[in-house]
């Protein structure tokens, strides 16, 4: 009887806990109490320059119409129609005006949209625009269709729903970007990225305001375009894994309809490995190549004594320069390690021929020699760090990743333009927080703010070592979108609490287009669990990141004793982890609040109780499933620790609450075996144990050191 | 202190209550109490014709490898490829043997295969196999190739973990299949389908061993297929939206490697609207054409009484027979309601010229003269069941749905072949149940068992008035491998649970291959609600789905006042309600079973109980976000209905459980209740009323009508 009773209140509670416990990844929007009305806030990253919204609403409804008054081109056209396309899937509403054509569309609607000219995809084209949203009318004002085309990301964005309808609020934006240079580089070589994964990656780079897409295409890992020249640079260097000419041609298409350029790179004179297997006799040492399959620096590299080395690159480089219209042409020129060109006797000869003391001094002619070939091809050179040499040409661009950091400054005074990648490298795990926080004009690097003019932008770098083609989407948002406000928006954005609150927004806004990185970690989940009610597993797997930086390669040779390679399944924990443990930094931040004045603020206690006490008990309910998936057992470590922690949190919370203080030894000894807890397991940490440190020293009063 | 006595005790509870309710859609493997390990369960859809599972246990792990004997083409190539690609996605076992290539297969391996020949991708081929899995050793045995496909698909199927890591479950299985025909029909032109869409269904099509795609080409509302002979057909045709020659040789070829046939269907004389924008010449009504944009059957038709038609017909045949290397070509032939030929004085002299005493005899006309075009293109005509006609060539094909099915015995008998779609129409949002329990081979329509030979197979169709490109795995799967095992398996095969088993388990295998059914739902649900945390909305998303057949069509002309169109957003409720909802399912089973011996059965009381006041629950906490989001109304009716009925359910469970008999007014009040809430709303219902109907009929011991 007793046991009936129980369970019948356990079961309400079950229900009210399950609806209100509020516990699960991404739902940052707070569930309401019974009874009070869902509020949804407008909410826009980037953040717009100027945005001042009112009280008035326009409403969403069947005889919403577009009005196009002056300049009316191909990429408004497809920009009108993508945001009613849009519209109708967040909405549902069923428009009447179905399909907009350059005949049907008319100079009256409800939104006007004002265009003086055509908007050209080119670097330094203007992208401004000012929108005027009142009950009845909506105003678009643009002085090129680039601006409309950003206007209606905003507006899109700013569509929002209450018991009323759907709604536009009403308000005044005007907004410009800061950096006129605002890319994303994707490496389809370490392992193959898609033309459709392309394709909708440029959707989610248009809705966040970007418009450089840099194509990394060769590397030591694949040969990822197709030459119709030299055919046997893709057939052989590829695994069949490679980009069309077509493929390239419908990218740079709807790059450019989007208003975003396609900036291609050709990496020389290193990581090359994948041109030798069909064209050794552009190495510097006579060998069979096989492509590479593993990560790092490799030695093979293009021998730049040859005359011949340089024929071909101009018949190539030549080939696709056609295929590419922008003006800019990105040969790479980094971490070239020397070694084969130390080791051969031809180049030893040709060194002394030259009197080059180094190989610096050939890298240097060899990257000069091709920068004429691009100049002949009628492009400018971008290279990496690497290549800057306060020598060379004024128009050539540097993209500055880590090497010449401390050279940017002289170079920018002598002239020079630069993009800048450091900081941005979305392949490392970091936080969107650590991403956003670096603006690309850093007084570490530039004293002299005049010369903020000379850097262009920047572009967040997805390298593929730990990405597929079934991953990448996860991987590159939310986070870049944080990135993408730090190039676009104003300087003074700087309160990282709200900028999670636009990016938490703009991640559900994505999944809504189409992207898939919220499903990929769901269809992950379950690929791992192998049944579908994946909710304990993603307790823990929602507070766990991968290991920052490059560690994961070192963690996983120590833990298998061999290297990764390109054809390890990237299916594991680890693989489907956020960088960014959204759950982890909102326990995190609770926290953080509370012991600013934990008298002040017994609801975050209650939160953070509730939530050690779920996490408390997950433990005991995932160890089976965890024991019954071999690849779940790296993550065993970090679910017992969770437990484990959350039960010390709890004694600590206690004392907190009391006001008392615990003694130094305990708060020593849990600080301690917190401590050990912070090991990486399965090239991931668990991301919530700094925050229960916090209560621990808190309780026990320890000094912090 | 009550209070928080309550929450602690709360929530401990809501912590058990999340991880073992169990209660979330697809779960259908039973969550384990703690402590007890977790099971799977090898499980293969289709249902080999002899599979019997032993004791031993192959292990995958690093040293897994495949050698080759006898005959290695390269459908063997691929399919090897992507086994090994699959497995490695699913274990994250890293195999030490990367890339499969002709080189470096060798005759050695755990995993050993044996063919004697090429697998040609042709109706008949030989598509049996044999598995031998022991200890050490796995062994597979086929003719062709395209039996090595399907074991490998099997085996894929049957890997499976526990504690001591992945394994293949030791046993022998033989397996081929009952029909030859195991088609799905694609209409890539009510809603354009992309080739990225089609490519994926290859993908899962293999895994549930169907072997033709069937691919609708062109219809009122689109004309979907490049044409380099009559541009203006595309152009004009599809808004930009269609399959370019390229992508249909990537397609085909792509097919091809995966054993399965790709028949295009051009459907005539009806269906024709989106050609004549183009080519308003070949249409019987002299006109300016647009493509259609509503559904249902349109009045627009080829001109038959033109020798230019047959001209145009000729070329257009020519070019596509070309493109598409089955002998088998699709001509439709279907659904032409003759008005225009009625309206035509051109067509009325005509048919008096030609002595036709109706439209009927004027189409057979038309079919006849089009069947001649296809032959003298080397093809053999198919067409839906309105082509039929006793006196025609005996190597035509018919495509039995609803016409004619009355007509089949005498034409099978004639000696006659025919493809059945009859039941197994998957746009119309019946269960899997439903079509599954259909033999292609039906005592109603079919007395002499001896003409089951004449009968080919079945396709399965999509047709896609409600279903875009972004939702259309969703559509199709897993309901189409229901069919699948249909056409496939023994006719013995009549158990729906162990049927849906299969049918769960095959879903989640399709999940991790990528196919995305799963994923859209989910996504789906985050749209609607705009929130994350969408548990409560998917409660009773669970439990709907949309009305059967072709209702939905007049439901919304009822509630909108107009007609559904091509650009009618399908982001509703009703787009993401599942055909077959399994949560209802699973629920109105243990209800089923239940009610059969209510004393026997006390956990089964628990679970209804627990699942019941969930329900009932469930209400109070969506209605506020059911309110905020304007489509989200349209599922209010049900969910305020979920609340009640789990109440009046409750209440009846209480005299079931206490064997007590309630008063038959009491029974019968509640009935009607009941009743009132199986209207449809929103053109969904809700499915488990039908359940709680039989809780109190139970209860109040009513007579069942």
């Amino acid at each position: 009887m007793m046991k009936n009773y129980f369970w019948g209140l356990a079961l309400v509670l079950v229900i009210l806990g399950a609806v209100y416990s509020g516990y699960r990844v991404h739902d940052f929007v707070r569930n309401p109490k019974i009874g009070e009305p869902v509020r949804f806030e407008p909410s826009v990253m980037p953040q717009p320059r100027l945005m001042e919204l009112n009280r008035e609403r326009f409403q969403i409804d069947r005889q919403f119409s577009i009005g196009y008054s002056s300049y009316l081109g191909e990429k408004s056209l497809l920009a009108v129609n993508r945001f009613m396309k849009n519209l109708g899937t967040i909405s549902a509403v069923d428009f009447a005006q179905q399909l907009y054509t350059k005949e049907n569309l008319s100079s009256e609607g409800s939104l006007l949209i004002m265009c003086t000219r055509e908007g050209e995809t080119r670097l330094g084209e203007s992208e401004s625009y000012t929108l005027n949203i009142s009950n009845d009318l909506i105003l678009l004002r643009a002085e090129s269709e680039l601006g409309i085309l950003h206007a209606l990301e905003t507006l899109l964005q700013l569509a929002t729903s209450d018991e009323r309808g759907w709604y536009f609020p009403g308000g005044k934006i005007e907004d410009e970007p800061r950096f006129a240079w605002r890319g994303l580089m994707i490496d389809p070589c370490r392992h193959f990225i898609s033309k459709e994964t392309i394709m909708r990656n440029l959707d989610a780079m248009a809705a966040v305001k970007l418009n450089v897409l840099h194509l990394h295409l060769t590397e030591d890992q694949g040969f990822r375009i197709e030459s119709k020249r030299f055919p046997n640079l893709h057939l052989k260097g590829s695994d069949g894994d490679y980009l069309s000419q077509d493929d390239i041609r419908d990218i740079v298409h709807y790059a450019d309809l989007l208003g975003i350029r396609v900036v291609p790179e050709f990496d020389m004179p290193g990581h090359t490995t994948a041109w030798f297997p069909g064209h050794p006799e552009l190495a510097t040492i006579d060998s069979v190549y096989t492509i590479a399959r593993t990560w790092g620096v490799h030695d093979p590299v293009f021998n730049p004594a040859r005359e011949s080395t340089y024929q071909f690159l101009d018949e190539f480089i030549g080939e696709m320069a056609a295929l590419f219209p922008d003006p800019y042409f990105h040969i790479g020129g980094d971490e070239n390690n020397g070694k084969h060109w130390s080791r051969s006797p031809e180049i030893a000869a040709f060194k002394k021929e030259k009197k080059f003391k180094d190989n610096h001094e050939l890298q240097v002619y060899f990257i000069d020699r091709v920068k004429e070939i691009v100049k002949k091809h009628g492009k400018t050179t971008i290279g990496w760090g690497e290549i800057l040499d306060l020598g060379m040409d004024k128009a050539i661009i540097t993209q500055f990743w880590w090497p010449r950091m401390k050279d940017m400054e002289k170079a920018l005074a002598a002239g020079y333009r630069g993009i800048i990648s450091n900081g941005y490298y979305i392949d490392l795990f970091e936080t969107a927080e650590s991403h956003w926080l670096r603006d690309p004009v850093r007084e570490e690097y530039i004293k002299n703010p005049e010369l903020e003019k000379q850097i262009l932008g920047g572009e967040a770098t997805m390298w593929t070592e730990f990405v597929t083609d079934e991953l990448f989407d996860k991987r590159v948002w939310p986070r870049t979108a944080a990135i993408a406000e730090r190039f676009w928006s104003e300087k003074s954005l700087w309160d990282i609490d709200t900028m999670y609150e636009r990016l938490d927004a703009v991640s559900r806004h994505l999944d809504r287009l189409g992207i898939r990185h919220l499903q990929i970690y769901d269809a992950g989940l379950r690929n791992m669990a192998g049944i579908t009610n994946v909710e304990p597993l993603r307790t823990v797997m929602d507070l766990l990141s991968p290991v920052r930086s490059y560690r994961r390669h070192q963690l996983y040779i120590e833990a298998n004793g061999r290297k990764y390679t390109q054809a390890t399944p990237l299916t594991r924990p680890v693989d489907y982890a956020w960088s960014d443990a959204p759950a982890a930094r909102k326990f995190n931040q609770t926290v953080r609040r509370y012991l600013d004045a934990p008298k002040m603020n017994a609801a975050l206690h209650s939160n953070i109780k509730e939530q050690l006490e779920l996490w408390k008990n997950n433990h005991i309910a995932l160890e089976p499933l965890l024991k019954a998936r071999p690849q779940l057992r790296e993550i065993l470590f970090h679910s017992e620790n969770l437990s484990k922690a959350s039960a010390i949190g709890l004694e600590a919370l206690k004392f907190v609450k009391k006001g008392k203080t615990a003694e130094r030894h305990w708060g020593e000894v849990h600080l301690k075996t917190l401590n050990a807890m912070k090991e990486p397991a399965g090239e991931m940490e668990l991301q919530i144990l700094a925050a229960i440190d916090q209560i621990v020293i808190k309780a026990a009063n320890v000094p912090v050191e």
